[in-house]
């Protein structure tokens, strides 16, 4: 059993909460929040028998085995340090952190104190990306992939009546490359590995992070795009084309549809089951987390997964760069 | 009447001659091909009362008053220069020449020679593209435009065979960029002028010509993306992403089904008529030719769609530099 402790409050530590309920080998140790009052509130709201708004107090319990990093993304480097310092395990949300040499530094740290770290990243462990994997040869010579998550935020309601909020906020790293982009290039990297070259432009917003952009890369033999948004909303599924056919992923965050177009034959179209028995829709955090559990566990390597974060965080770096934009934001 | 001479015997001559038959302006004067015979046959298939063998002597000829220019792409910017110092008027397949420079040096040309020249680019005359226009203040402050036209061509399988075919010779400026990319930077230069900055990507297939490719592009306060393909297939819209909601066009080509999805309104979808009254569907070809007619007719000026021309083949030379290929090709 891992007893994980929450780090942040906003609305996806709730969503761990609730798909914790559907991993068997996780339990809830408690939740930090800098506010105590929060913190204890929060607590109770989610049945964990702790509260902590010191991260050293926290850190120092004997009843946690691991954190859950779910703060503004700026936070994530010092925290998941501090776990891993105490030999805590670490699963952080993506982005991990803002750069691949971060990222490596921690890599280094945990296994220096034996521990797990491991990035959420969900499309990653989703049997619709596996899904994808598997049909991939059948497209031929692949010559384009084109990935897109756009999603209107409510929140950029706020950044247009000039309020900050942290998801739009240069300071938490926010901003929609981290936060939905991300999802895009870790996809890529993982069937693809890391690209060539990357272009990119983006749109910034009055609060100073990106609202919206797209990344143009090539491969050997292929051109990929990637494209996101919080201030735009698009409907289009992502794609991978190859000369022999095409595939078509509904969401890259969490692929229900999957269709295949080969190449003269009537088109394809695979469901992937993502409810539970009841029908409700449960979403894939379940998954991330039971991979989590098993890397605590040590049924398996967290090598793959964190290859994936470091090259994934390259892209990112290069996308900003290609933008001219900060670091994280 | 416009009495048209064809310059060239490919499918796309097919489709101008049915075309030409729901234009009362136009009549058709006869087929120019290298090869004489086939010249006079196809002249006899389509009911034209000459053939020639020889551009000059068809130049010569005084019951020709205009020529359709749909060779092979190398070749329309000396035989634009042929008709139009002929004093003939000219309506050329997209894209017409190879450089904008060419082009302006042939509007000079036509100028004075006080005759019409004029780019065959369908889309820009089909009433999909002016109902896009029409909804496009709705959806507010653009941010994202997508634009695709990716169609796989039979042809590409004689490439694969090893064999040379015009459209994807690069001695006859084949290439997919050229016949189906035009289509999308068209389009984009067409709503929203000229790209502040173009990087691209593409992918060059056996016979030397690139056989699909994307292009990034930044404009005030928005990223447009175009790709194209005649290797690969897709059938995603393209798409024009603002602030309050999104406009997806089935075919950029010819759009004949155009959605309207605004934020938190039930999605609309626009059916563009396309078919005859006998319920056939016909194309947009007749569109650009009865505009061609009009401009002869001297009822408007070619400025615009002139300038749409020079400003589209600006952008498809910033795409070649950007990939490193060798103009027209």
């Amino acid at each position: 059993m891992v007893r994980v402790a929450l780090i942040g409050t906003s609305m996806i530590s709730h969503q761990f909460v609730e798909s914790s309920r559907r991993v068997p080998g996780i339990q809830l140790a408690g939740v930090l929040s800098r506010d105590a009052d929060r913190a204890a509130a929060v607590a109770q709201q989610i049945g964990a028998p702790q509260s902590w708004s010191d991260i050293e107090e926290m850190l120092a319990s004997p009843d946690v085995d691991a954190v859950y990093v779910a703060s503004p993304n700026s936070l994530h480097h010092a925290q998941c340090r501090a776990a891993l310092q105490a030999g805590k395990h670490v699963l952080v949300e993506k982005p991990a952190v803002t750069t691949a040499a971060e990222f490596m530094e921690l890599i280094a740290l945990a296994e220096s104190q034996g521990v797990v770290l491991f990035e959420g990243m969900r499309n990653a462990h989703d049997p619709g990306m596996a899904l994808v994997r598997e049909l991939l040869p059948q497209v031929g010579t692949v010559r384009r992939v084109s990935f897109e998550y756009a999603q209107r935020s409510s929140r950029y309601d706020q950044v247009l009546a000039g309020e900050q909020v942290n998801i739009f906020d240069p300071e938490m790293a926010g901003g929609a490359l981290n936060d939905l982009g991300v999802y895009c290039v870790s996809a890529l990297v993982d069937l693809f590995g890391p690209p060539e070259h990357v272009a990119a432009q983006q749109v910034v917003v009055a609060s100073g992070t990106d609202g919206s952009g797209v990344a143009l890369m090539r491969y050997p033999g292929f051109v990929a795009d990637v494209s996101w948004s919080k201030i735009t909303a698009s409907s289009r599924p992502s794609q991978i084309e190859g000369e022999l056919g095409t595939i078509t992923i509904d969401r890259i965050g969490e692929p229900r549809r999957v269709g295949l177009q080969l190449l003269g034959a009537d088109p394809l179209e695979y469901e992937v089951d993502g409810a539970d028995e009841t029908g409700a829709f449960i979403g894939n955090m379940h998954l991330e987390m039971a991979r989590f559990v098993e890397l605590v566990d040590g049924a398996a390597s967290a090598e793959v997964d964190q290859l994936r974060t470091v090259q994934t965080l390259r892209v990112l770096e290069a996308i900003r760069a290609a933008c001219g934009s900060a670091s994280g934001g």
